[in-house]
């Protein structure tokens, strides 16, 4: 049996655990797979395009547990009340190859994305970042406030969006959540002396939603809406002026924010950050900026410490996946049995 | 929802259609799904090899819907009670990027794997073929039996494997299947007057099942045995004899029999002889091999006539895979309803 969390496990899991802890402790595995990065099989995503969106696929493995997502990215989606992104995850066994684990993906990818940017803020932002400004309301904003805001002890928020239905249902998600919140009239109000900016717009085009003159010395960046080819959110100049911190450059190159910097432009691994390697953030005044695109990875980590409270807490359950016949050369025998009496199977 | 087909479900779904009816409609999918090849995305598996096997993709689309197979091939598995081959398969929808349907494939793959031999031997075998040789009774031998019986009208069996228990097994279970077994001492013997040869062998590694003496004219060669790099079950010389019709020859060169071929050795794919573009069999006299290695074509007309047979019988049930909020934006306010009354999510 292949042991299954769907949508319902996963609200019951993060509840139990509760929202904050739940980052933080993600956050903790995140840290651990970051660390031993090259351990791990990487490639990019293996993507089919169509006119409306793209479906991917995100393999990795560690040689011990091997990784899967299955995801989709359709923008138009929230127009037929549908979600731009939805995923399912897999682990699976390496030394037998047989699945274990079958989990939804589409709230987890959303956490997952919202920890690993708390993840990079948290080796490149200042170290009093209190205060971050917060541009596009969409179905991913409240996973960064709350992400930030656990991981990061961000207090204070300032937001923007050119949809005013998708503010009033940020600011009721985020009532009670402990966080000073600022509704801004634009996109230049909602940056300005904050500490950490976060992007997170959905349209599918060459947006310039920072440009230049927004972005002051010492402000940490959180790119999130460059995320495939065509697709970008600041203006080429702040990318000049700032240090640069990726996931899997050969996929950033392609759809980050640095698809507008030359192929060669130098940027930093996170993971050479967090495992020590390399120094993050300079000096306070240095612009840091995480040009983030999601990398399979973060699934990775995500699954397995889903897998770890799903077995904890007993919020999952069992699903008939996979054929165990008692002798392994007689998977026929599976479908004779059914027909014993009066084989009808192969008469 | 997502719908989804188990193992038990797929077994009561043969059942409730017959095993040789399912054959034979499964049959009529793939020469639809052959015939518009050209019309399909295509690409070699995406695999991640490790000591003891591999674990491969193999996606695939039509531009409506999107096909995903999860495999596994790990031969040292039966040593431990379990499978060589594990699988499971998605379909999506192209427009919204969203699963639909997901599946057992292990027992599925099994049955698309016969099911492609019988429709290979369909074109490919003399139409007065009764008479096959089947060397190797592991867990594909009794789904090839049973498929080219109810595809090709095969009628007597010559069957030969060096695991007696394996031979004892596959006669068990075809023990009022309606066709005359012979158990041969050797593979030659269980070759000599066939009109259709089949090889299933497991073992990793370069055999020599068929050798070249063993072969006459006039007979279709069934080869499944040579299925990855390293892995081969005939010799090189019966492959020059051969016509030789692959699935998609990117892939076959890398893991069939014709990776002991120069790489621009002709060979056929089969589509072009079932879409009536090239001819199959010469004359009579023609040795024709089809070099078996699986392709995610003939998975995507597998899970294409389970689902529709899943919607039929009702033999399925509903997956809660998907996340489903009323506000497409509002992802996070299904977290926040679990938590209401106390916010203790995100207090």
């Amino acid at each position: 049996m292949v042991q299954f969390v769907g949508t319902q496990h996963l609200i019951d899991i993060v509840a139990s655990v509760g929202i904050e802890r739940f980052y933080r402790d993600l956050v903790g595995h995140m840290e651990q797979d970051f660390r031993r990065w090259p351990e791990f099989e990487k490639s990019p995503r293996v993507a089919s395009h169509s006119r409306d969106g793209v479906i991917e696929l995100m393999p990795t493995s560690d040689g011990e547990t091997y990784g899967l997502k299955f995801v989709n990215g359709h923008p138009k989606n929230p127009h037929d009340g549908l979600q731009t992104v939805t995923a399912f995850g897999v682990l699976a066994d390496v030394a037998t190859g047989y699945p274990v684990f079958l989990s939804e993906m589409t709230i987890a990818t959303a956490l997952r994305t919202a920890a690993t940017s708390a993840l990079a803020a948290k080796y490149l932002a200042r170290d009093d970042s209190r205060h971050m400004g917060l541009i596009g309301l969409g179905a991913q904003a409240e996973f960064q406030a709350t992400a930030f805001k656990a991981v990061l002890g961000i207090e204070e928020l300032t937001v923007f969006d050119i949809d005013a239905a998708a503010t009033q249902k940020f600011l009721s998600n985020m009532a009670g959540a402990g966080m000073t919140i600022n509704r801004a009239r634009s996109a230049e109000e909602a940056v300005t002396g904050v500490d950490i900016i976060t992007t997170v717009t959905a349209d599918k085009t060459r947006a310039t939603i920072l440009s230049d003159n927004m972005v002051g010395s010492g402000v940490h960046i959180n790119a999130l809406g460059g995320d495939c080819p065509g697709k970008t959110e600041l203006s080429r100049s702040i990318l000049l002026r700032s240090d640069i911190f990726v996931e899997f450059p050969e996929q950033t190159r392609i759809e980050g924010e640095i698809q507008q910097l030359e192929p060669d432009h130098p940027v930093t691994e996170l993971w050479r950050v967090i495992a020590g390697q390399t120094p993050g953030r300079r000096s306070r005044e240095a612009i840091t900026l995480f040009d983030s695109v999601g990398f399979a990875i973060e699934d990775f980590a995500m699954l397995r410490y889903v897998r770890q409270l799903a077995t904890r807490t007993g919020l999952c359950c069992d699903l008939d996946l996979l054929a165990e016949p008692e002798d392994p050369k007689d998977l026929f025998g599976l479908l004779r049995e059914r027909q014993a009496p009066d084989h009808r199977l192969i008469a």
